[in-house]
């Protein structure tokens, strides 16, 4: 697995029970996977050399991230390693026009969009599609984001001015949103975990809910075979994550995600399979895991890093409010505003959403920052 | 962790959720929790130096089996190293004798028993008790034996020509047997997970089935509560199993142990925390977690070493056959009769449990020998 991050500290785990040796490429030994995972080579993702050497002896490529060149991936693949998802696969997640126009090509419901190069194309969009208007880096980003939303031209010209390839997409008013999580195998078996409601705040995800609450069953059904055919369509081998806007009328696809997605990590405890046991599966072509719920209700909340104290020193009392709460530490230093572990509270039929939510987002809130502040 | 087998493997899994550090004492870097733990100190567990410096950092020892000398284990105490189980307890699983000794002088039921040296002496025991008659090890054993059910005085004059200090127990004819988990924490906070029926062949747990089916709920609270009660008067710090013979007319203690159990690990995918879990909470002084059954019947099946054939080389099949089967390998060479990994099948209130076992039972048959045999 190229990068060491929290996807591949928790595809260890799952590895670890199936006996599968992982192998993860990461920056160096405080990664968070590195700090786990015995078989760590220290290497720069973005060096076909590096790339090269670290895959090997590997049986298969995979990925914690989105971040190595499309033309790295597609030369090892004609060095024939076996990488999973393939590039032709991961261009759609590189390239987010490319998504998009395939997605359209598709028949598929997505947000209204074109390229933009100019002030001038802003204002035509806007004028059509109203303004705030959502710019977002067809790929990469600035300084570490790639959506902004500009509510004026000045502020559009404020994100033109950092140069990079854009497009503008309509300012959906959504409902909520949720995610669809498959798996696809290279046997082209497919398996869609239930259908969740993720809880964003300036597009980083603090909540999911799972499965959706009162998702009428015919949508869950749609979003999940839509998901499906994405994975068939574009190739995928992997797990393929979906996340949608539901609006008043129905469903738009905003993102995709070919690899364990922060939207799927209740599957650890929730689901017979989790995400990253699926994730294996597919990518080393065996049969796919039963993704059906473990537990009626399940509410996750993200932790954040907070006030810089090591959340571990915070267990004790997270642990005795709540001995049924499930953490996950990711071992990253917990500086403001990073996301650096989970907890999962998964409940009865009897149980009320709200409460599950309540639990695990007091418990979230507790190891970002104590006593002192609510989140 | 002293010890790198199975046990440590799986506590590595929990502790990298915790965000806890494990270190690994092992003999070599092929051992089960070696090949997925990055901290591996390779030593001898009957060396005072290697457990010396092996300690060295850690803030806790904690063990994956019995095998620490306990004098070892008083000296690290003395030396300031907090350890967990500690001397004290551990003297308990070290030597059969004291135990039997200890439970009987708390008042709790346990086969008739008594110190034997000489053949007179087991003859004697068999004129009061009846033949056939179980020759334990008082400490360790021979051969990897630690236990001979003996149906005659010449079965019995080969045992006692092993030479080793022995006692004699009573042979049990049990309905069924028991086996209770719980763990204990240097606080005193105790907590029990659903007493477990285990089947087991020649003394090797073969399946296990939680909760255990049809048990009396006032005799499980009972196995419950007496399961607490020794933890507490022996002074357990983590984990304890105490394994029991239901007969006729009750229940008698017949081994205890104070680590991660074989017949513990259905918490894994059946307890809202696992034995690996709770075993760390309890160990570093952390609130337990919830034991509570995260479904409502499991069963699991233990995979033997069979023809010798990696098992990872039939994962195909048996996912293909059932995807929600549960399959945990430890990475140990397949030999015949050892144990190499378990599979957990968890059902729902209105599954057969004798259909759950079938699946566990089916899928670990085939890991161990392929469609060639029956277990």
């Amino acid at each position: 697995m190229v990068g060491g991050g929290q996807l591949a500290r928790m595809t260890h785990q799952a590895a670890v029970s199936l006996g599968i040796r992982l192998r993860v490429l990461s920056a160096g030994p405080a990664d968070s996977a590195a700090q786990v995972c015995p078989d760590l080579r220290v290497g720069d993702h973005r060096s076909l050399a590096d790339l090269r050497e670290f895959a090997e002896g590997c049986d298969v490529l995979t990925f914690d991230h989105e971040h190595v060149p499309g033309e790295h991936v597609a030369a090892l693949q004609h060095a024939g390693v076996t990488v999973r998802p393939g590039a032709q696969a991961l261009r759609h997640t590189q390239d987010k026009l490319v998504m998009r126009e395939r997605l359209v090509g598709l028949g598929l419901p997505c947000p209204r969009y074109r390229a933009v190069r100019t002030l001038a194309d802003v204002r035509s969009f806007a004028a059509r599609h109203g303004w705030p208007v959502v710019l977002k880096a067809i790929s990469g980003g600035y300084d570490g984001r790639g959506v902004w939303v500009c509510g004026s031209p000045a502020q559009a010209a404020d994100v033109l001015a950092h140069g990079i390839p854009l497009f503008a997409e309509e300012h959906v008013r959504f409902r909520r949103e949720l995610a669809a999580l498959v798996a696809r195998s290279p046997h082209g078996q497919g398996a869609a975990f239930p259908v969740v409601q993720t809880v964003q705040r300036d597009g980083v995800c603090h909540e999911v809910l799972a499965p959706a609450p009162e998702l009428d069953p015919n949508r869950a059904a749609r979003v999940a075979g839509l998901a499906l055919r994405i994975a068939a369509e574009l190739g995928v081998t992997g797990l393929l994550a979906v996340e949608l806007f539901e609006t008043g009328d129905g469903l738009l696809v905003n993102e995709l995600a070919m690899r364990p997605h922060n939207s799927g990590h209740w599957t650890i405890e929730g689901a017979r399979t989790s995400q990253f046991e699926q994730h294996l599966r597919a990518v080393t072509d065996l049969p796919l895991g039963s993704p059906r719920l473990a537990a009626p209700k399940i509410a996750l909340a993200n932790v954040f890093g907070g006030d810089g104290r090591d959340p571990r020193a915070r267990l004790a009392h997270v642990m005795a409010a709540d001995p049924a709460a499930k953490i996950h530490l990711y071992g990253k230093a917990p500086r403001p505003g990073r996301k650096i572990g989970h907890v999962t509270v998964l409940g009865d039929a009897s149980d009320e959403m709200a409460a599950l939510r309540a639990r695990a987002v007091r418990a979230a809130s507790y190891l970002r920052s104590g006593p002192d502040e609510d989140q």
